[in-house]
C-alpha cells in the first residue's frame, strides 16, 4: 500500500530547467501586513515604545542627546539625500520599528552615507562625542538588534549598494554592506554561482546585515556557516577607522583572522561595510520530496539515511511535526496537502546537484529502500516546478499559520539532535499541566516544532489566540532552562539582540560571557555602537 | 589522435570499493631520513641552534630563566612521566628541532601533562612566573612554530589523546588536541564520516595542532576551511584560565565567535586542548585524472569547466608545471609516467561522491567534452587503486623531488587565480638575469610551481645544487614583494611561526598588524605564550 502510493508518484521529476536555476522555494517571511508606505510587517499591531513596553531598561546617561551643532556636522559632511530627520511629513517609522512590529526605538535621525569614509567621519565623530548609534541593513531581524531603544542615531548602510567585483573563475564576490541579498544572488545567477545563504528575508535584507548576524538559512546544511565562506571584511571600527581586510584569498595564514569577529557580533563592535565571500557553483538540478515519518526516532534514521544515500547532493533536510501541519492545513484550507492520513512527522527532502538524472536516481533510489526498512511510511516527490513550491509552502508557511488565530511565541533553538523534539513534548506538557492548552478561551492552541534538524536547529512556536503573562510564565524561563540542561543555543541563528541580550548565560558559561564583554569594552570603550543589545 | 587516448584510457575505473574507504592519496610528505630515535626527517642536514643563524634575534630578558624551584612545582603537579629533562640520556632534540631540520630550541624541559586542569596549573604558574612556553602538537609545522628559540620550556599536549564522543546522527566529533589527525580519520572511517581535512603530515600531526595552524591541506576545496567545520574549542589561556566552549552545534548565534580566534593562531593566546569537530559523510567512490594543458589560461578554464561540469563531486583540482614534473620523473626514473610526450601544464583531478557510476559518468563526459573544446591535449583515468595511487605521486612527490640534488627554497602563497603562475615565470626570470639557472656548478636547477588551484595556493619550489646568499638575495623580498603587488598572501596555508614573523607586512595592512599586535598584547600581556614568532 505504501509502496503504491510512491510508485504512482515516483516518477521523474519533470524538468526543472530554468536556465537561471532561480531558487524555488517559496518566500513567505516577508508577506504580512502592507501599511501605507508600502512596508510589509508580520502583524497589524502598532508596537509600542521598546522604553514604555521595558521601563527596566533605561537610557545611558553617559550618551549625549543630539544637538544642532551634530546634526550640523552631519550635514557638513553628508548631501541632503544621505539625510532623514524626523518632522511632520516624516516620522521615520520605517527604520525606528522592526519588521515583526515588537520594538520601536524614538531616534530622530537617520544617516545613509553613500562612502565608507563618510561613515567613518561620522563614527569617529559620535565616538568623540558620545553619540550612540545604531548600524541599520535591511532591517529583517527578528530580536530587535537593527532598530534603536531609544535615541540612538540610525547609520543605515543602504547607500552603500554596490557589486564591487566579480572573479567567475574562483567564484570570489566582493561587494558593499548594503546589497540586498536577493540582488546579489541574481548578480551571480547571471555567472553559473549562487550566495552561499539563502533566507525567507532575501529581498530585503542586505549582505552586510546577513554576515554581521551570521544567519543561517535554507543552504547552511549544504554551504556551511559565513565563517567558512567569508574571505574578507571592511568594517568601519568604533573609533572610525576603517579596518580593510577585503581579502579575496581563499587561504590566508598570516596572522589573527580579525574578520571572524565580526560576523555575527551584530553591529556591536564596528560597522560592516563591504564583504568579500566565495560563492559555490550553481546547481543546475532540484528535486523536492515529502515524506512522512512515525515517530522522532524515524527522523533522525532518515536524516542519517540521507546523508549517507543522498551525501552530496542533499541540500535541506526539513521536519515539520503533526501539530504545524494541522495549523498550517487550517490556515491554507484550499492548498492541495499531499496525504489523505495524518502522521506524526513529516520532513521534507530538497536535493540539488549537476546533473538531473543522477539526483532522481540516488533519490529513487534511497526512498525505496528508506520504504523498504520501513523508516519512512508515506510520501510524495516533486514532479514539476508548481508541486516543488507546493511542498516547500508546507514547511515555509509555518510561521505565518503559527500565528494566524492571535499571536506565537517563538523559540529558536540548537539542540543535540536526540533531544530537538523533546523540548516541544516537555513544552505541551507544560502547558496542559497549567491548564491552559484547548478550544477557546484557553489561550494555548498548540506547541508545535518543525526546523533545520540537518542543523540541529528547532523551531518551537506556541501558537496563542491572545498573549498573556501566564503563558509567558509558563514557557520562560522554562525553555531556556530546558535548552541549557541539554547543553544547547538559546539562538540558533536569530541572534541575541535586544531580546535575548540578559539570557546569554543560559548558553553561555562565566568565562565565555566575561571575555566577550571584555572584547566590547575592548573595542569599543565608550560603548557608542548598538547600546543595551547582545551582551 | 589524443581522443584515442582517451578512449583507450577512459573505461571505468576499477572497483576501489574498500569498505572503509580509507585515504587513497599517497603520503610522502613524512617520509625522509631516519634517524637513531626512530624519528623520520626531511633532512640529514644536522640544524644550527636558531640562536646562532639568527644571531639578530635577541632573547627577550623580561622571561625567567628555568630554576630548580620551577621544576620542583611542576613535578608537584606531574607525575614523572610527564616531565622530560635534558640530560646525558636525553638531549630532547626530537623536541627541540622542527621536522624540516631548520630551527633547532635550547629547551631543558619538556612537560608532558595528561589533564587539561594541570596545563591550566603550569600555565597559571608560568605566567606568574614569566617562564615562556612553547606549545607543542605532533612538531609537523613548516615554519618552525612548534620548536622553542631560546629556552622556553616545551609544553607538549601529546598526551591529551582521546576521542572524547562521537554522535553518529550529526557526524560532531568531540576529542582531545592531542589525537594524531589519522587517528581520528580512522575512527571517523570506521563510522562512515571522514575528517574535513587531510594533511601529508597526518600520520603525526595533531588535530589541536591543525587547528592551531588553521592548516588547510587536499580537502579544503570540498569541506571548506576549519573556520567553518570547527564547532568548538577548549583552550588554557595565558593566564591558565581554562576556557571550554566545547560546543556540539552546528548554529549557536549566541555572542562572539570566542573560538574563532584561536583558529589559526599559532598557539600565541591560548593553548587548545580540546576540539569539536563538523565532519562529513566518508564517500564511498575516488576517481583521479591527470590531463596535460598547454598553458595556463587553459588550466583556468579546465577549472572553471570542472566546477561546472563536475561540481559538488569534484574533490580535488591539484596543477603542476613541466618543470616540477621534469624534476620528478629524474628523481622517479622506473616510475611509470602517464605520457610519452612533455607538454607545458599538467591537471590532477580527483572527485569523490556516493555513487561510483555517476561519479564516472559525470567525469567521462567532463573529459570528453574538454576535449572537444580543445582545453585538454592529452590525459589518462586511474583504472584501479595503484592506477590512481600512482598518479597522485606525480603531485606528491614534487616536494621531495625538488631538494633531491640538494637543498629548496619554498614559498607557500595565495594568489589571485589569474596571476598564481605568473609568480614562477618571474622568479625564473630573475634568477636567469642574475645568471644564476643552468647546469652545475650553477647554483639554481629550476623554480617550480605546482599546487592547489582550486583554492589559489601555489607553491614556488626553487630547486638548487646548494643554499647561497646570491640565491636567497635574488628571491627575498622578491617574491614577497610581487605576491604583495598582487595582494596576495605570503603565506597561505603553512602560517607565520617563526620564519615569517617579519614579513607579515607584505600581507596585512599596518590597521591589521596593529589590531593584531593588539589582540596579542590583550590575551597575553607578559608574552609568555610562543615568544618571538607569528606577529
Amino acid at each position: 500500500m505504501l509502496g503504491s502510493r510512491f510508485a504512482r508518484q515516483l516518477v521523474r521529476v519533470a524538468a526543472l530547467r530554468d536556465s537561471r536555476c532561480r531558487s524555488l522555494v517559496v518566500r513567505t517571511a516577508l508577506t504580512g501586513h502592507i501599511i501605507p508606505d508600502g512596508r510589509f510587517y508580520s502583524s497589524k499591531i502598532q508596537p509600542r515604545l521598546t522604553s514604555e513596553a521595558y521601563p527596566y531598561v533605561k537610557r545611558d546617561p553617559s550618551f549625549k542627546k543630539l544637538t544642532n551643532e551634530d546634526v550640523s556636522f552631519f550635514k557638513s559632511v553628508l548631501s541632503e539625500s544621505e539625510v532623514l530627520e524626523a518632522s511632520e511629513a516624516e516620522d521615520l517609522a520605517f527604520y525606528n520599528e522592526d519588521w515583526m512590529r515588537k520594538y520601536k526605538g524614538q531616534s530622530r535621525i537617520v544617516l545613509k552615507p553613500k562612502s565608507v569614509e563618510k561613515i567613518s567621519k561620522i563614527v569617529k565623530y559620535c565616538n568623540e562625542h558620545r553619540l550612540a548609534l545604531v548600524p541599520q541593513g535591511g532591517n529583517t531581524g527578528l530580536v530587535g538588534g537593527s532598530v534603536p531603544v531609544f535615541d540612538e542615531i540610525i547609520l543605515s548602510v543602504s547607500n552603500l549598494n554596490q557589486i564591487r567585483s566579480f572573479d567567475a573563475v574562483s567564484g570570489i564576490l566582493k561587494c558593499d554592506a548594503g546589497v540586498i541579498l536577493e540582488n546579489a544572488d541574481n548578480f551571480l545567477a547571471e555567472h553559473g554561482y549562487i550566495f552561499p545563504l539563502d533566507l525567507g528575508a532575501k529581498g530585503s535584507c542586505h549582505v552586510g546585515g546577513v554576515v554581521a548576524t551570521n544567519a543561517g538559512g535554507l543552504r547552511l546544511l549544504r554551504y556551511g556557516s559565513l565563517h567558512g565562506s567569508v574571505l574578507g571584511l571592511e568594517a568601519v571600527l568604533p573609533n572610525g577607522e576603517i579596518l580593510n581586510s577585503m581579502d579575496a584569498l581563499r587561504k590566508d595564514n598570516t596572522g589573527y583572522d580579525l574578520k571572524q569577529l565580526f560576523i555575527g557580533s551584530e553591529g556591536t563592535i564596528g560597522i560592516i561595510t563591504g564583504v568579500s565571500i566565495m560563492t559555490p557553483t550553481r546547481p543546475k538540478a532540484f528535486n523536492v520530496s515529502f515524506l512522512a515519518v512515525d515517530s522522532y526516532e524515524s527522523v533522525q534514521k532518515v536524516f542519517v539515511k540521507a546523508k549517507k544515500d543522498l551525501s552530496e547532493i542533499l541540500s535541506a533536510f526539513e521536519f515539520m511535526d503533526c501539530h504545524s501541519q494541522a495549523l498550517t492545513k487550517k490556515h491554507l484550507p484550499d492548498a492541495p496537502y499531499p496525504f489523505e492520513d495524518d502522521y506524526p512527522f513529516y520532513v521534507l527532502i530538497e536535493t540539488s546537484g549537476a546533473n538531473k538524472e543522477h539526483d532522481d536516481a540516488k533519490l529513487e533510489s534511497f526512498l525505496e529502500s528508506a520504504m523498504e526498512e520501513e523508516l519512512v511510511v508515506d510520501g510524495v516527490v516533486a514532479q514539476d516546478e508548481t508541486e516543488l513550491k507546493n511542498l516547500w509552502q508546507w514547511r515555509e508557511m509555518i510561521p505565518e499559520s503559527s500565528q494566524a488565530e492571535g499571536g506565537v511565541y517563538k523559540y529558536d533553538v540548537s539542540l543535540p539532535l536526540q533531544d530537538l523534539y523533546s523540548l516541544v513534548e516537555a513544552a505541551n506538557v507544560k502547558l496542559e499541566e497549567a491548564g491552559l492548552v484547548g478550544d477557546a478561551p484557553k489561550p494555548v492552541i498548540k506547541a508545535v516544532g518543525y526546523g533545520h534538524v540537518g542543523d540541529g536547529n528547532l523551531h518551537l512556536n506556541v501558537a496563542v489566540r491572545e498573549y498573556s503573562k501566564e503563558v509567558e510564565k509558563a514557557l520562560e524561563p522554562f525553555v531556556y532552562e530546558f535548552v541549557s540542561s541539554k547543553h544547547g543555543s538559546i539562538s540558533a541563528e536569530h541572534g541575541l539582540g535586544f531580546q535575548k541580550k540578559n539570557y546569554v548565560g543560559y548558553s553561555k558559561n562565566k568565562e565565555e560571557i566575561k571575555l566577550m564583554k571584555d572584547l566590547k569594552q575592548h573595542y569599543d570603550p565608550n560603548g557608542i555602537l548598538n547600546p543595551y543589545k547582545y551582551i
